[in-house]
């Protein structure tokens, strides 16, 4: 995953020694809890999530009768994750924005690689709850509830819930983070990155190379299509790698 | 702003008549509320959203002392927007994941071009509301909002809260939507080819064409990155016509 | 609708230069909206309401099975409707006694000229939004609901849900505000003369004259008798000219 | 109380036996709690409101420095108050519009007796809680309430904390129910004269007869200036009768 | 209910002259509301919570069809049931984690005394509140629920709607609290001994003296396990003149 | 920890092959957080609960300026935590009465132990997410709880915030459930155990033996006096061995 000439092009090495181009550690330890039917601990870095898979027969009632299956997820966060302690939602009596547009961004890319027709009328709902924050929580969070999902797919199809032929999932899917820090594309942006970065990007891709979702937003001055480049050349490298890392964690 | 070569390349002209590239009618109201600092009703085809700037003396809590002023923005949409009435969100007693997803949206996007500095300690509240939707709400929203923000940093300069010579805002934005409709690119879409569309995609930039927000979003079979370049393409040119069209409101 | 005897003898003409007994100018926009079944844009001079009717087969659960209809309205304010900005209910989480109360007034008065049983069982939900706020937004949304509950109703003919002869609005209904400012009663009052008022009375009347609701409040001092009466009076013939403008509104 | 001749002209007697005019037994007694600055148990029949008067030094934000003291009331129902258990609203979660509507009219039924400059920096809350109703629940309230506040007065003069000759009272005030069943108006509704009333009306009275508040609500067919007219006629008389009571209370 | 022996061993009476086993006047008043199927009016001293009992036919949708019956609580406090008042959890929109505790107290206390399967369908619930607090309201609540439980129960055999000779209660439940103040073992406290206690526990006994509920907590240094043996004596000492006291008030 | 003498006693072993009076495999990881001033993910068999004490300066503003510090707890439980995933509270929009019961709980006994003067005017808030339940959540949590809190003392120490020779705790607590399953009395229930007891009892104790909380709730019939003794000293016996581990896990 290193890089050395790009490094050796962009000067110094990032304040963790990673070349630019380079994910941090990846861990995706599966089976994490004993009740859920599919489970990871997915951690890039100190991000450390936990997502579970969890299966319910029936679908919404707006589903009902189509034949249809559903997936949808939600993140989390716990108070002592992050560097302060932040207040619980559930104490507040409502959930933040930014936690509702996460849990949306998860359930959309979880849901491009689901066909609805072969799960059949079961739901399945993927948590995922940051244990620890250090950057990249959404990111991890796709890519570990992705896995969480395929465990939960076998697990139906072992039960008879599912034909065993039947392929559920159409393809696999992670995402990682890119930005701008100091003028230089960096792939999977830690928390100190991230709080300094220009521009700041999540790229959702399918295991096959594809997007399923671009998200770049200017934090500080707008960028151009040049720069847009560069950061999608990093992330598409990065989801490869991420991919490869899923599939090892499968035993594929 | 009509295309006559890209509506000959990709065959049937848009429902409409509109050209792939081609806005919707496009008005922008100045004044339309007598209270507000600023107010625009903005029109993209029957889209309509009231925007209204509310300026305040003072920052939130956590700004006071710093003598940096600050924008915030809230979207929101009337029940009988729709084609079909929703309940309300302060019945329900809680904002959707959407609603608070777009506010923040819209923030960001006007922020960009905010010198706190030159703003000095005060707030500007951008309120917007859709009172009929029709596909772009979010994008007509932003494309309003900066217009009644000029008109509320006048105020401020009228009234001498603000220097005359001061440049409260960097630069100008507006935003569109693009999309792939069966198969084909399409500039800022109407309702009914938002739901069809396979890639949804909204971008936010600055008058001198640079992006503040790039947001795609694979709605059925991800998209490739040369799908991508196709849309942003789309993207800019709108981008520049709605910024002729916001100087053009502005008397510029 | 002016009244040079009673202006000669109450002394000075209003600051807007109304005599006692003069509405404002009253404008009534028929199918202001494209999506709802009836829409109606009403203003009493500044106060601007939109006032839409959004028609569902079916009935609440509680009156399935009846054959009995049902009506019902909201009202609610946009947040810079105000001279000053006023927090979103939606934000609070709540809804405040004041809208609340509002939307039961509105409710109330359109309820007592429908007939429940010719409605069918179909409902009507009337949404009052005030766009702009400068007194007698309740009084207005009550004119304007009524007129969009017309074409609500004549829309279920059209379509053959209610039958075209089936009389299912027994009369009209309207609603005016009428005060003591300066010891002096006065019909329809404006916020600056709403704020001085020392009692403050809102009157629902039919079309054929009788009193639906009369809700009179002392500001200041407690009324008496005989000024109770002078205000009804002024109230009767201010809704006898509403009447005559939704009429002309509706082409009878 | 009794009315013999209006008995006569009007025919049968009310199902408990009263005249038209008559109010239901009416009772106030004092200091029920021992915490409360004044409290009273009212009943008006079978209605049992407990009234708590609450005395805080100093007064809410917006009005500190003026001045001038406050006065606010909250009426509740316990869930077996009624003759099906209703739910709690703190187990709703909010207060519904009724509730909400009936404290706002306690408070300025009881502000409009009020001299805030008299009673300084003091608030008074003024708690309604239902214990059991049978119809006039917010007219026993008030009527109560007014006693509640007469004794945190005295309280506050006795401590010193507003000076004994001061007339923070400017008068008294109490509230009765009318309404026009089968036909008849009646005095003091109870709950089964209530449900079947073509027209019911609140009315809010000072000690020497002058109007509060009058709220008038038809509930079958509008009605004209003449019922109007009597209904008012009883209400005055009711309220002769309940000032009446509240001063032998007070032992005046 | 005395114990002269006590006291002299203990030294000094209490401030109220009771002994330390000695409960405060107990008061339970039948069939204090018209309306509910059951309901109590219980003092302990100073300390007054109405008890009601609701019949519904039915039970909830997760036991229907189970042939069982259910019984819940809710507890709860007028605002001016204490010394200064406390706000509405209605008006603040959350019931408080003392509230929901002590409901659940009271629900399993009666829920123990309760045969579900003679009781059939049919959902009884406990309303208790506390009208005014001084020390003791949730074992007093228990200790009147009891009583009103039971006049249910005999409603609904009188409606035929449980077998008369069905024995729906098991036996029955009160409650009282003890703790230790001043080194001493104390029965009943009063509120001015509850805030002084080192340690304070509520214990819940049925009739024939078994222990249902037994809830100690160190309010201040922890208690060993000879302490916990004489509270537990008084507390049981307590139940048994508790239970005399409700059979005296239901005519045994 | 077995006892050979207890097991042949009392008939068969329980079904994970444990003698009554012993616990589950525990385990006490400190610092699984790297950003929480204290941490610490405790296990009781398959029960994990992740404890995080957040150190803040200063104290709520009921307690300025008193020189005196202050310790809460919040309790909170993952979806999947348990073998069928329940809904999240922040989702629900308010905690339950269970949730706000143990938080309580935790809040208390953590609290026994602290000397709020030593503490100065420091927070330290102790969240505890159970990450998965197995029976005994709230008696972990509180073990666990006290071992974070001993580090987040050594690290105000350390800051210098706290005198180095302060003892801010005066002892150390632990927690633990007993039960009687099968009429017979267990410690350490799992969650198998616990929907079967008769009878579940929570008891906090501190390093030197003494009760801080007992807490004993008769499930199905009510236990007597006896029962109560055997269920005591289990709990006595099982503290005893938790704070040996407590100790460990601290490297005393």
């Amino acid at each position: 995953m290193t890089s050395a000439d790009q490094t050796t092009a962009s000067g110094a090495p990032r304040h963790d020694g990673r070349a630019p181009d380079q994910l941090r550690p990846v861990s995706i330890t599966r089976n994490w809890l004993d009740h859920a039917e599919g489970s990871v601990l997915v951690e890039f870095g100190r991000t450390r999530v936990l997502c579970a898979a969890s299966v319910t027969e029936g679908v919404p009632r707006w589903r009902k009768g189509s034949g249809l299956g559903w997936v949808t997820a939600e993140y989390a966060m716990l108070p002592r994750a992050t560097h302060d302690r932040s207040d619980r939602e559930s104490v507040k009596g409502r959930i933040g924005g930014r936690t509702h547009e996460i849990s949306r961004l998860i359930g959309r890319a979880v849901r491009a690689v689901v066909d609805y027709k072969a799960l059949g009328e079961n739901t399945i709902v993927l948590d995922c709850d940051v244990l620890q924050a250090d950057g990249g929580t959404r990111t991890a969070a796709i890519t570990g509830a992705y896995v969480a999902l395929e465990d939960a797919v076998a697990w139906l199809k072992e039960r008879g819930s599912v034909k065993a032929r039947q392929e559920v999932l159409t393809g696999s899917v992670c995402a990682v983070s890119v930005g701008i820090v100091d003028g230089r594309p960096l792939l999977d942006l830690c928390y100190e990155e991230d709080v300094r970065a220009e521009t700041d990007m999540n790229v959702v891709c399918t295991g096959d190379g594809r997007f399923v979702e671009v998200q770049g937003t200017a934090e500080g001055a707008p960028f151009d299509r040049k720069e847009l480049g560069a950061l999608l050349d990093l992330a598409e490298q990065g989801c490869v790698d991420l991919t490869a890392l899923q599939r090892k964690a499968l035993g594929r």
